[in-house]
């Protein structure tokens, strides 16, 4: 009984406090699924939620759709209102909005929530990583990118995708490690440890791994990744090669955020511990670990962005 | 009417000379036509055809359709009868055949030939190129591969397709071009007189050369290699590095070739007069130029082939 009855009179404390405008949801949309996290004027975190992929440039109103989705379920989590749709200030954060005609199409958009801020989602990762203040991320993943946020500008530096950039990513230091094996099969280049490791995660070996990876992707040649980082910790000097010529990139690409203005630097990315110690002291000194993740920094953009309706 | 009488007389020679089975037709089958070159006993060229495409690898039906096609083409052209087709000896180079599925495919053929010998289209080419001698050859156009022949037997040597392997070819030279491009865009990188060059050809500047080159395939990025030659060859450190890199591999490939036991070696492809240059004097010194082209090369094949009806 006591806790039906509280749970009525904070349903009515947030009802009040979203009449008043004070109701926030921060939205990390991605190519996979889509949260969302409520929070109330205080920042107080009231529910989360998880919808389907939300990704602006390969499904426009599927990406819309799961938004409104991760709105509605976040507010009944929260048991609240689904009328109070109309009250939320919005951040979000989706892949695809840097590309003008996905932000055009997006900002055409008559939406259901009073107010939408929409930025890039490496945007509020940034935002999320450095508790929305100054600061710079290094995304170290299957692609590699990075992104400042100082004074109130965020720049992008890098990336553009496998295989033409995305350097030091694990989809490029999973290329390398196929052709520095497939040069050992044929002894055009050096013996190295890379081709036991990839022969044996692909399960099969010399042309075979040709065969293997015909028609790879950067997430099957990401998968390789973790074989060049073992083999350069156990000295291989092929591996050692590749790890270092892509740790000097993400060196180059932290000072220019440095250079950006940005106080601070956090890697992001599942290669991001495995290829921090391979960089740069001046860099690694400027690292601090990320404080929180992108949802977090999709609410702190739709806090910041001020009581304005329109849309960002 | 000297004319007719002439053809007449030739044609009744060529009859005979078929009927003792000294008819040889050669087959170069590639992806966009198949060119036949139809001799006699002595290799006396009676007539050339060319028909539609011939790649056993992505249409197994259309290249039998091509090869019959460019067989019959061949005969009607001579002034021979049709029904000579059964008296041919044939040796054919298609791409493709050095996959067992092809090949097994292509042997369950009941051919309407008097012989069918088959063989890879680069095995056709060094034939060609040395006259049918022992020899071995370095294919450097979109992509790369070598090829020795020695002692009746021939090995392949390199290659495995874009982007894992063919270094030194038109496609990883032009990704090469479009990476360093990218990294002077993003001042990342070195500046390099190939960022003008690429952004000339492309008909875009800065970024827009990501969107420009989105997806694209070896073939796209192979145009792109002649800008490296050229900005190798004015100097710029950049490009130089790219070129020698891709002529060192180039050069380990053919000490290769050397090491297998062949007397010469010869250089194919679109790029090979401008990268040769660039490869080192122990191989350049054992360079020859190629006595014929691949048509020929699969006239030899039928040639030596021997008298036996079965397929090789």
């Amino acid at each position: 009984m006591r806790e039906s009855a509280s749970t009525e009179q904070e349903g009515g404390r947030l009802q009040s406090a979203a009449v008043d405008g004070s109701l926030f949801l921060g939205i990390d949309g991605g190519g996979s699924k889509c949260k969302a996290r409520l929070v109330d004027a205080r920042g107080e975190l009231l529910a989360e939620a998880v919808a389907g992929p939300a990704n602006a440039f390969q499904n426009q109103a599927g990406a819309r759709e799961s938004m409104v989705a991760s709105a509605r379920q976040a507010l009944a989590t929260a048991g609240l209102s689904p009328g109070l749709l109309g009250q939320l200030r919005v951040g979000a954060g989706l892949a695809g909005v840097n590309i003008p005609r996905v932000a055009g199409e997006m900002r055409q958009w008559q939406h259901p929530f009073a107010a939408l801020h929409l930025e890039t989602d490496i945007h509020i990762a940034c935002l999320g990583a450095h508790g929305g203040a100054d600061g710079g991320i290094i995304v170290a993943g299957t692609g590699s990118v990075g992104y400042s946020y100082a004074g109130g500008r965020g720049r992008s530096f890098g990336g553009h995708g496998f295989p033409v950039g995305d350097n030091g990513s694990g989809a490029w230091l999973g290329l390398r490690a196929l052709q520095s094996a497939l040069l050992a099969v044929d002894r055009l280049g050096p013996e190295t440890r890379l081709l036991d490791a990839v022969e044996a995660q692909l399960g099969t070996t010399g042309l075979g791994l040709v065969d293997s990876m015909a028609g790879a992707r950067s997430r099957e040649y990401g998968a390789l990744a973790p074989l060049v980082l073992e083999c350069a910790d156990a000295g291989d000097a092929v591996a050692v090669a590749i790890v270092k010529d892509g740790a000097d990139y993400l060196t180059r690409l932290a000072r220019k955020l440095l250079a950006a203005g940005v106080p601070a630097l956090s890697m992001l990315g599942g290669l991001a511990p495995r290829i921090l110690p391979w960089m740069a002291a001046d860099v690694r000194d400027r690292m601090v670990e990320p404080r929180a993740g992108a949802d977090v920094g999709a609410v702190q953009l739709a806090m910041s962005a001020g009581a304005g309706v329109d849309q960002a």
